[in-house]
């Protein structure tokens, strides 16, 4: 059992049990050296996704914020007296705002005529014998968005049946 | 020299030099692993400081597009009739669209009276005589900001040496 027995010149001889230990290690930190490194390149990955979710969330939120500004520049503009001079000028800063939206990635959405679509329609009300059943007659409040980036659904009135009374 | 003379009892014995590579080894490995795992922890805390910087230039960068409809809202109102009934309406949305965009952490900043300061101020002329040299005289564009996160300076003339002639 002594090491010394065994390798006497030695005066301390690396017992067999040692390299099969160090082997071991060596293979463990190998594996955790690996494990570490696929940890780093996932990280990286994820988190450059993150970056991406983030600033369009963040693009998301603040655009969202002026859109009740837009609301009630066309609010104001909807009880205008379209000689008044400030009129026009107005209706060219609306414009130059939904551009802006636009241009963000929200193009506005108030078409009429089509089917009711629950990803950008919100129904607001039905309007029995309005139209064709199920298709949008009027835009109460018009929508923001694509069908995959909707910053706010179009509030909408929808054609029902016709009642017979 | 030879190993079998050294332990003739062993068929493969592990030489005194494998043990020392093994040790090499293990101290290398272990020294990958821990380098590697300083890595992992650098890169997520740098990751979220870029998505910290990330979103606050997203912020920046919507904002600032919403900055002309703004300015050309205040035209609109600058040379409106008070007495038009739109002009209230209006004005408050011009209202609504400063406290959002001190919400967003850029106030309006239009103080006039004050010593010029080129982290908030771009001077557009100097007017002699026009007040203290170096103060503010009056503003031709808001600037919006704060002094650590500036989203435009004011656009400004100061005051300058009164002239004798």
């Amino acid at each position: 059992m002594s090491k010394k027995d065994a390798e006497p010149q030695e005066a301390e001889p690396p017992p067999e049990q040692t390299v099969e230990q160090l082997e071991a290690k060596v293979a463990e930190l190998e594996d955790r050296w690996k494990r570490a490194l696929a940890e780093t390149e996932n990280l990286r990955k994820r988190l450059a996704k993150d970056l991406a979710t983030a600033q369009e969330a963040e693009r998301r939120r603040v655009t969202a914020a002026w859109l009740p500004i837009v609301d009630n520049l066309e609010l104001a503009l909807a009880h205008a007296d379209e000689a008044n001079p400030i009129v026009t000028g107005i209706k060219a800063v609306r414009d130059q705002a939904l551009d802006l939206l636009a241009a963000l990635g929200y193009p506005r959405d108030n078409e009429t005529g089509i089917g009711f679509d629950p990803v950008r329609h919100e129904a607001v009300s039905v309007m029995p014998g309005g139209g064709e059943p199920g298709t949008v007659v009027s835009v109460v409040r018009p929508g923001y968005g694509k069908a995959q980036q909707q910053l706010r659904p179009a509030a909408v009135v929808v054609a029902g049946e016709q009642q017979d009374s």
